[in-house]
């Protein structure tokens, strides 16, 4: 359902074209430093207003903070943020009712829900859902700062371009000023021209973004079923048009022989780590000092102008659609920043079940 | 932690070289038939005892349904099951005490753990574990048989060689007759070769799983954080080794455009369905009535007789280890059957929570 | 945390003086009727504008529904309703800061948060959270109709007067539109009086509620741990200033012999059923086809006007509290709405979970 | 269902008259001493050997640790432990089948199980079942050992007759030396007494246990759903019989006026704490740093020798019904050890939750 986590947990609500979506979070301790410029920050990252062609009707959200901070601190109650839907116009989706568009989740929705789905603008499955996603990722992230972690990501295939060259977390960060976070120069104007391709073929593009969750203490994670990689494969695997998932290395690592695929343990600086990290920072599922890192991949927006094949569930037959509202021609930036959220939910979860983070008491 | 599930849960324990290792199924409704003997069939897929190199030491598991049966039909209460460990060897893991072996949990069990981990057979991080999984996926699958389901997989990748040819359901059937489950006999004798090849050199492979779930019906899973994909990467990145996953075609539909990766919506036999099912059989994480099949990667057994570098954490020095005892090759096979378990688990899960399967009153 | 349930999710959030409470209700199936009407009475119910002395300053709830409806129906997705909080005087509560009233939350949430702590009306901890479960308990009524159940409830005991008629459903249904919902007119008349005494001593005053859900259908509640006494009990000690609960007969069973307290199990029109109902509708946690029925009791309102003895946490020096702020003279009347609610919400999660109303498709 | 628990999780499973019956215990951090003595004396006080007239047949239990525990401390992984069953007579039981005991499980679990129930000895609804409660309970208790909390219990009604002497915690530990754990001497013999009455009726008795939690910091608990009085309430309340729960004074706090029933704030030592406890150490559900104390009332065991009118469900013709097998003529001086168990698992379960104990790394 819409419920996710065990100790920080969210709630999301919302509809497309509704009045407003939202997200509840609990178990944040009392005191941490959270203002909406904290939040805003993180939603304004998710609108890439500096490339006109994937968002054309750049507008900030606005949002109200209804609970839980309080002179800019947390009071160690829920916080809930309302993400006000803007005046849109629903009347492209007309032609849509009871026709799924392909590869949209508009087919599942209608078999589950019946009537009762609001299609317009993909409803509940909207990509715009992950506004919310980003919002709690705000608080997550905030909270994380108290134990040095912190979370980046990045862009590392687009259109089937995959960026090529070595990189560090500075590149990273510093990748977020550009058009489309994306380290490598070269790489990142080819994935530019995909884009332009698209757009003018009316299609849409998928790909690959990598996240690294760095400054993550050993011992978190839990054997068996709460192993870091499954609870972050499963909060990857949420966002809309996730289809794949990459722990480290991921199925280059299957490849390998097992003498190859080892991270060698070592000393560095008197501390026990790996020489490498292939593996992604968690050796059964627990972490051992190292940055966490994945990557998540993601299919083209369904959303396409070309001609498609549906059927028209009310009077059962084939029916030929051409969407002509307005799409995202890749969803893979916004993507990210909700991987980066999630990622961050992920990790601040289990820094509480571990005790890492109390919550009897208010942060110092 | 070692609980899984919301309405089908499953709850396991146990070390590698301790007494035994085990697992508790809650929630299946009462009435449904259920004998030792169809856990013992899965139980014995999972040991490929036809394949000597595989499992040189080849024994059927000892096992007790302590509860949840009666008379060759569930309770409706916990059906608790022990599998006793055999009389094991443990002598070959005295030189690993605090020197982790390169790739294995032992780093990230020493650091969370300490001296209170039970290193033998890598403990509780043990492929052996997995067998409890087994145990549950029989109970599982005889459950999701009531809404006509089934759960099928193969091996579609191992040290590197991959399956090239199409294939059905009644394939991959067939499969599990031969000495690895193939449906590519080409490929299955490539893979053998690594196999042995790889025992040779004192080294191991890894590989990837396909599962299919046939006959699921529209509208099981939710939409934001309990979609059917997501769980299925939680489960699949459960299993020790995982690395990757891949609902449907995974990383190939995100290097397509959306024009080709969404599958065409049709009327068949005046049902409505998906022409192809590139997706994977769920659309924004909710199924369709189209079989749900994924892949997970598996890196290869850390376990190899080569020379590696690790650490002595007693004396705080770097250690060369040569691992002397027994080790699986690959873990693919066995992870196979793992695979199909938590697969199995998860969609029965589904069932439940969506009230397709009711427990208010025994099955008919 | 604010989180409760299992396949019927609510989350609260939300301060008495911030600017909105709230919740977020999951796992209603698509196609149920609701209308803001629905939520509007239940919300009315709880005001008790008619008796003036329990709400000096009737105003009837605003709020919103901000996702989850559509023309009158559910969607089966996340419904949001926000109440936002008038404007209110908090420089009442000036005084009050660093101050804890005794008995009320505040000592334990300077304890647990520190000055992060909204105290103002009692923040979250404030009886003005319950309008949310009231919500929410009106959704979980509506689809409890689906299954043909009912839940009412009335007020037992107020200031030590208790009731000393027999009644039956429709009696206490009759008793809503009384000025408090008591099916023993003396009783009430007598209550009414302790109220007024009450009000003129600067005093407050506790009582008890008892709830009846009827038309509940046998085999909902699990063994062991999710009896539906057990969840009933959680649900009613989370409302404010709940002190004891009751299942049935309750004390009075403990005090009979086992010949008294067992109900004779007969056939009613060909049904199995309890002659008698001493036990409250379930046996082993389990129900049977009986009313489910229990009690829960309320101290009083800790706000009073008589000087109490509490500490200045700032200066760490005794201090003596005169609060003069506006207080619920009883809780118990508010009290009794939210416990509808939840127990509403408890029976509607365990129909779900039961698979008695099914999600994988629309409500008919 | 059978799992309990949030961080610190219990499942148990087993019949009376099945194999065995027994608890997996997860989230427990590694390191804390832990032997079969620490399970075995908390298992021999539920066994009450010494009063031959509520346990007849005294035998130890029969246990072993399947896994978790290593060398006197445990791994910080999962703690099955099974106990097993007895050779037991089941023919009494004979004459039962499909004939329900009134006052017991049987017929919800006829209604909810049908055929598929083991009524032998009450299946999973016995009172057996709280060993493996018991159990688990050691295991927490020992937990709590580690923040020098401390879980007591004592009767304080029995068959009518209630404890009317002031009491410390060393008056309650002491009595558990006594034939029945009760403080007031007096109040003893008569109990015995009516226990004696009781057994030469055929009849059963019913009373109330009162558990202390002490050296509980502040602090524990969470607003709205997770308060502590509402999991304890919860908790208790899965108990076999229990029929009402109270915290603090209880039902007697909700007849006085708040100005007598709030408890005054004052400085102890420079500690801020309360005057009194009437409120039984919560407020707005969390802790402030007094012990937690509450109350749970049981219904006398349903089992008696004197005829009792039910139903053949199988002819569906009424049946005069008189059981001839063992039965304990009061099920109280059991249910307070398991109801002390399950205190220790919410109280360590919320302390996990905090943080206020470590799983990141073994405890020291």
């Amino acid at each position: 359902m819409s419920f996710f986590g065990r100790e920080l947990r969210v709630a999301t609500f919302g509809e497309s074209h509704g009045k407003a979506i939202g997200v509840v979070i609990d178990g944040v301790p009392a005191g941490l430093p959270l203002t909406e410029e904290d939040i805003r920050r993180e939603l304004d990252r998710r609108m890439f207003c500096n490339i006109p062609v994937l968002n054309p009707r750049c507008e900030p959200e606005e949002f109200e903070v209804l609970s839980g901070i309080k002179e800019g601190r947390t009071q160690g109650t829920p916080i809930a943020i309302v993400l006000w839907n803007k005046r849109v116009i629903s009347s492209y989706y007309d032609e849509l009712w009871m026709r799924p568009r392909p590869g949209h989740a508009d087919l599942a929705y209608y078999l589950k829900y019946g009537a009762n789905y609001d299609h317009r603008g993909g409803g509940r499955a909207s990509g715009r859902t992950t506004a919310a996603l980003v919002a709690a990722g705000a608080v997550a992230k905030r909270l994380l700062s108290i134990i040095g972690a912190e979370v980046v990501g990045h862009i590392v295939e687009l259109g089937g371009v995959q960026i090529s060259r070595e990189y560090t977390i500075d590149d990273i960060k510093s990748s977020w000023s550009k058009p489309i976070p994306v380290v490598d120069e070269d790489a990142m104007r080819a994935m530019l021209d995909k884009i332009v391709e698209a757009v003018k073929e009316g299609d849409s593009i998928g790909g690959a973004a990598e996240v690294w969750i760095v400054g993550v203490p050993p011992g978190l994670g839990e054997p068996a079923f709460d192993k870091i990689k499954a609870d972050l494969a499963k909060a990857a695997m949420s966002i809309p048009s996730a289809v794949a998932f990459e722990i480290g290395a991921g199925i280059r690592l299957s490849r390998m022989k097992g003498s190859e695929a080892n991270d060698p343990i070592v000393l560095k600086n008197g501390k026990v780590g790996l020489a490498t990290n292939k593996v992604g920072g968690t050796l059964g599922g627990i972490t051992v000092g190292e940055p966490v890192w994945f990557r998540t991949y993601f299919k083209p927006t369904p959303s396409v102008r070309k001609p498609q094949q549906t059927v028209d569930l009310a009077r059962r037959e084939p029916y030929m659609l051409q969407f002509k509202g307005r799409y995202d021609v890749t969803t893979v930036p916004k993507a990210l920043v909700a991987l980066e959220a999630m990622a961050a939910i992920v990790i601040a979860d289990h820094a509480l079940r571990a005790g890492l983070i109390r919550r009897d008491r208010p942060l110092q």
